[in-house]
């Protein structure tokens, strides 16, 4: 198959990748006075009166915006709002089929922060949670930070997000394989961009004790005045041995390596140096930091990548669903940290002690168990938590 | 049966009325290839080089908004925009049944006109038009004016030019009844809101020469200061004998009455002062202006009112369609009152001379013939205008 033909074909021939469709039957007139006019009037007026009813009778109740502005689409980079309509399509197509969640593509015509926060804001309604989706850094830090506090629906950024989770629920499973605690482990992130900060962070939240990050420029150490200001944040609270130097220097004697960087990132060389009962999670996408057999004969025992052709794959797939699932079933108004670490836990529990293997540390994307075991997780912290409506 | 506890359970028990579908498969790794990543980026990069590629690739080709603000739902009033939701699934659902396209409601929580005008120009991408419902007067004529200027896809607000085409053509097919030309007619419109002034403005520009716009306050005549902005502006094209009075006086001896006020206010004793052969379409919802029995024993020969249970039901169902399904065919940048006459033959010529009845000059709503018609002379018009991009 070549894949470029295939895939212009099949959204050519289909216009697009999604329809539209009704619940309810609309063939006579007494079907039309129900759905519509007189009818409609009696849902319009319990919502007027109560704005939670909402939730009751409209697609609020299972619906979520896939809001992007196209500036970090894939790996093609800012390539505008317009052209990012597939890959939302995309995203949408996927909330529905693993989650069962009606997802619709917004995409915004703007670079400007501003207007993706106030434009989302003033939509909001029709709407039971916001996914954000390949916005970029620095900007989508600031888009979601403000959405949350201003918005009394979930808004959760994907790219971070998802990410961080699936990475979380891989490392509880690896570290359980190697019988180590999570705290225990010393860890190196490559890639200080916004995936790799959300997984340093979710880890700490996790209980993880030893971080360091790293970029092209090195490890971040706490003080350098070259950190744009997340990074600045993080290095506050990671590394507080203050290691200085490159990946090669940071990574001797470590536990684990997570990559969100590039092809050949981690050489054998530097995998070699790590510790025994190594893992690596080498996510560069569509080649990763370091071959899986090249990680093999280099002495690492868990190796994880983003690839289907791979074992292990961290897909966000595995996350998003269930999470967005959960927190729409509770009518929640947000997706808290705690909600992230229960849909992790929700995702690494599917896997018991018989079943689990260095091949084995993530259910496969079509294990339809995942969306389920992380929907219930999310559901019961967000009540515990108070967060939810029902 | 119950209207009221009929309507609340559909929407509650359905949890609104609209779901997202998938157009293509996804139960394998190959079709998440083709769907998703790595398949997706290739229609994006064909949008990246040519934006009009949103069309042959993306839900773009088939799709509109359904905007509202809910500052005029249907006969409740500005009741919010979240309240509006039931009302703009509904609407999107005739979209999808009555013209096979896919329409999702934008709930904008605003009375700003600006902050409707950003917010639809920045979401605009996704659609290829747009349909502007339930917002309230004045605002509603300038945000589909500056909408109009400065997007390329159509915007039509559909309780103003909805109901105008409906109008003329029921207005045709009753002058060809009683074998009259549309210039030689004398009417009479009562209501001067956005649908009063929409109607007034499309029978002038299908060859009416003889129009009263008519108020609470009376006939509206130019130089009057108590007029708004709208109908100062209509006031100098209509009533060109500067006729004075209420619409007791100025309704003697018209042909045709269009109401778009309120129950009653066509007595039986107007009617009768009417000229021979006269024409009453009494549209207030949900009792008519004068009703159709009462009208009859006046002596008016055609009625129409917008009721489902009279013969002549004039439903804007019978055009937004249609008029849609046409411009997203041709890939229009526009919906202009070329088109809208259009859509206006597009529904009378169904009715041919045998059949035309005084109470058959209207086609039923569930009558499948009348998106085909509107589609086809609306992409005939669009094309030969040159405002169609295919």
């Amino acid at each position: 198959m070549n894949i470029r033909e295939e895939a212009l074909r099949v959204h050519k021939e289909n216009k697009g990748k999604l329809e539209i469709k009704s619940k309810v039957e609309l063939k006579t007139r007494e079907d039309l006075s129900i759905a519509y006019t007189p009818g409609v009037a009696e849902p319009c007026l319990e919502i007027a009166a109560d704005n939670n009813a909402m939730y009751d009778y409209t697609i609020k109740a299972n619906t979520v915006a896939v809001v992007t502005n196209g500036t970090a689409v894939l790996g093609l980079g800012n390539i505008g709002a317009g052209a990012g309509l597939p890959v939302m399509e995309g995203k949408a197509l996927l909330f529905k089929e693993f989650g069962g969640i009606d997802a619709f593509p917004i995409c915004i015509d703007s670079e400007d922060p501003e207007d993706i926060i106030r434009t989302v804001k003033l939509i909001a309604p029709t709407f039971g949670g916001i996914n954000l989706e390949d916005i970029k850094a620095p900007e989508c830090f600031y888009i979601e930070e403000t959405l949350k506090k201003e918005l009394d629906i979930p808004v959760f950024h994907d790219d971070q997000h998802g990410t961080a989770i699936v990475v979380l629920a891989g490392l509880y499973n690896a570290a359980r394989l190697i019988k180590k605690e999570l705290e225990d482990l010393k860890i190196v992130i490559n890639g200080a961009g916004s995936a790799g900060i959300a997984i340093c962070k979710l880890l700490l939240k996790a209980g993880a004790k030893n971080i360091i990050m790293c970029d092209k420029a090195g490890a971040l150490v706490e003080g350098n005045k070259d950190l744009n200001q997340a990074q600045k944040e993080i290095a506050e609270v990671t590394n507080r041995d203050k290691e200085e130097g490159s990946l090669k220097d940071v990574i001797k004697g470590k536990d684990v390596f997570i990559g969100v960087s590039a092809a050949g990132a981690l050489t054998k060389e530097m995998a070699s140096s790590m510790s025994k009962d190594s893992i690596v999670f080498a996510m560069a996408n569509p080649t990763p930091e370091i071959m899986p057999d090249v990680a093999k004969e280099a002495g690492v025992r868990v190796i994880a990548t983003g690839r289907s052709d791979f074992a292990n794959q961290i897909n966000n797939v595995l996350v998003f669903p269930g999470i967005f699932r959960g927190a729409l079933e509770v009518r929640s108004k947000v997706i808290n940290d705690e909600m992230k670490l229960a849909a992790a836990r929700g995702i690494a529990n599917l896997i018991d002690d018989e079943e689990l293997r260095e091949d084995y540390i993530i259910p496969g994307v079509f294990d339809k168990r995942v969306c389920a075991s992380v929907t219930e997780e999310v559901k019961r912290i967000a009540r515990e938590m108070g967060v939810a409506r029902v």
